[in-house]
């Protein structure tokens, strides 16, 4: 994918100009590679990217790492300013990051570095960079709405595959194992997790697939994903192996119904939280609200998880082309868990989901 | 490994004590898996420990991965807080992280969860916490090393294998394939770096194994390493392929005599800069000082880099049981890259290499 990082770069700086702020500082993370088309590994080391409201761009780079980000994407559109280990980094990027406004930061700038940065800029205000990285990064443009698209594609397919074979007898890593490798032959970059949660198990809703053999009656979480040129998948089924017994028949019922009902609220011009709003409506309803323990929602992109997120006190309104999942659930401790999850893009009149497997009550052997 | 968290959360909260903070902060990192044995995946929904001068040793998590959390090794010895997502998790935490003095939070924490927390204690000084868990942690104990020294005779046993093969028409990537191979065939549970360098891409440190094709006479730095028990292997060697040229055999004989110097300026007592220095002289009086670009090494353990560092300004005294690496290197861009990388351990009256591979110029076909 070919993305304009001169294009973000002047918008960043346009953000940035717009609220006020003296800089926005980027560490290694999605960010940066969004703004710039490069991430090494975050290191002690730090490497900063510096936009200055005027416009100035300037990555500071540990010495040692000079060459790799002379070959960054975007390595022309910036200043690359490369300080030795027997330096203070701070000081440097100090040294680009003033004038007296709020100094943005990114989210996964390493605390280390933030207090090694406030303690040369004593006098900034400090402010996370979400409202204005993050707000791009949430719109997608047509190129990373058609990767998303194949990996939900992809992530339908693998999963398709997986419940063509009996699970019982298996255990959840057993499972997980296949899962990740269905990813990768359908088309998937990295497989990065795969959460198979069985019987009472399912109850923990970010179980780690163990040694549990699944059996006849379990109903099974299946909540998985990966990433397709840098853009992730994440869905979740979750299916019963034989019949179906009580409660798992009737609460996976309110599920689908809270899911089916969160996803016809999206639409353009809506705050997200009343997607969150409109599932926990039907949980409520059937006596099971205190046992939704978790928020509707997250944006997806370059990250798993990334704003805006469908959460009590999210305000971001919807704008075609923002991508979130839709994963209500419910868990019985000890007992049993249901989640059922798509990712949904925002369109210019309402939602498309991303997946499209169905969403009723499979059984598998 | 059978760690004693409860002595490990004593001692932090004692040495908490001693600097008169109020409150040590520790997010999901090598940090936290080293005090509570537990380590989830750094999300946006933060994880913190919370311990207190006074002992008291709290664990706030998502109430989502509540069921993992109780799980965790020490979890006997300490309080669950867990939030939900329509709950400040900030505010939680700070309820706890009260008292008047200095907050010290792990270098790991996201900058997001930073910035958070200071807005809820906006009073607080704020300081890392290197000074207390990484000083803990560069001090190795018995079982802390006998892991260490696996890795390390892993990682050698795993490049003699390597080099026992021709390297010559294969190119960077699959040689580095190989290698990762063979980490994991010796032993190690995690293959994570495998840098091959040929010819010129040698003069970038941190080179990325590339698509170039290896050929005689090219030089080729091998830097590598991965996990055993959640301790790494980090060691480099430079060969070359067929006949070594000039200047390839002369910088390789200044590196190899600077890291055998610095080696042996190792003892407990003295300062860690202080091996820094020894290593540089040697390249300093070669005349290739502008071209050694990095410091002289990294203390290793349950993360690749860790404190100590040996470089100019890191004032640590060694002790017996800290472990780091010895890696002079010269670059001479568009040409060569030699590094020489071993990990000692601090004995009681000296040093011990863990890696024991010969510092020779090795000839390979």
């Amino acid at each position: 994918m070919q993305a304009d990082h001169r294009a973000r770069l002047r918008e960043a700086a346009s953000r940035l100009a717009d609220v006020g702020g003296s800089a926005l500082l980027v560490a290694p993370s999605s960010d940066l590679r969004y703004l710039i088309g490069y991430e090494p590994m975050p290191l002690e080391r730090p490497t900063v990217l510096v936009i200055g409201a005027g416009g100035d761009v300037a990555l500071v780079v540990p010495e040692l790492e000079r060459p790799l980000a002379e070959a960054a994407p975007a390595a022309e559109a910036l200043d690359l300013v490369p300080w030795r280990d027997d330096e203070d980094p701070y000081a440097l990027i100090a040294s680009r990051a003033q004038g007296g406004g709020t100094v943005f930061v990114g989210d996964r700038i390493w605390g280390s570095h933030v207090l090694g940065l406030q303690r040369v800029l004593p006098g900034a205000a400090w402010a996370r960079a979400t409202s204005i990285v993050g707000a791009m990064r949430a719109r997608k443009d047509d190129a990373e709405l058609d990767a998303l698209r194949r990996a939900a594609a992809a992530a339908d397919a693998a999963l398709g595959d997986l419940l063509s074979e009996p699970l019982a007898g298996r255990t959840e890593q057993a499972v997980a194992a296949t899962l990740g490798d269905l990813l990768v032959a359908h088309g998937h970059d990295t497989a990065d997790f795969m959460i198979v949660a069985s019987g009472p198990n399912a109850a923990s809703p970010h179980h780690v697939a163990a040694d549990r053999v699944i059996r006849a009656g379990d109903g099974v979480v299946i909540d998985f994903g990966g990433s397709v040129e840098g853009y992730f998948s994440d869905t979740t089924r979750t299916v019963v192996v034989g019949d179906a017994g009580e409660p798992l028949r009737t609460v996976h019922a309110v599920v689908a119904e809270a899911q089916r009902a969160a996803t016809a609220a999206v639409r353009p011009g809506v705050e997200i939280e009343t997607i969150d709003k409109a599932a926990r409506a039907v949980i409520d309803a059937a006596g099971f609200g205190d046992r939704f323990i978790h928020r509707t929602g997250h944006g997806i992109g370059l990250e798993v998880h990334e704003p805006p997120y469908a959460v009590t006190g999210d305000r971001t309104v919807l704008e075609p082309g923002m991508t979130f999942s839709v994963e209500p659930g419910i868990y019985l401790e000890g007992e049993l868990g249901v989640r059922i999850e798509d990712i949904v893009a925002v369109t210019d009149d309402g939602v498309e989901p991303l997946n499209t497997r169905s969403r009723d009550l499979v059984v598998v052997d």
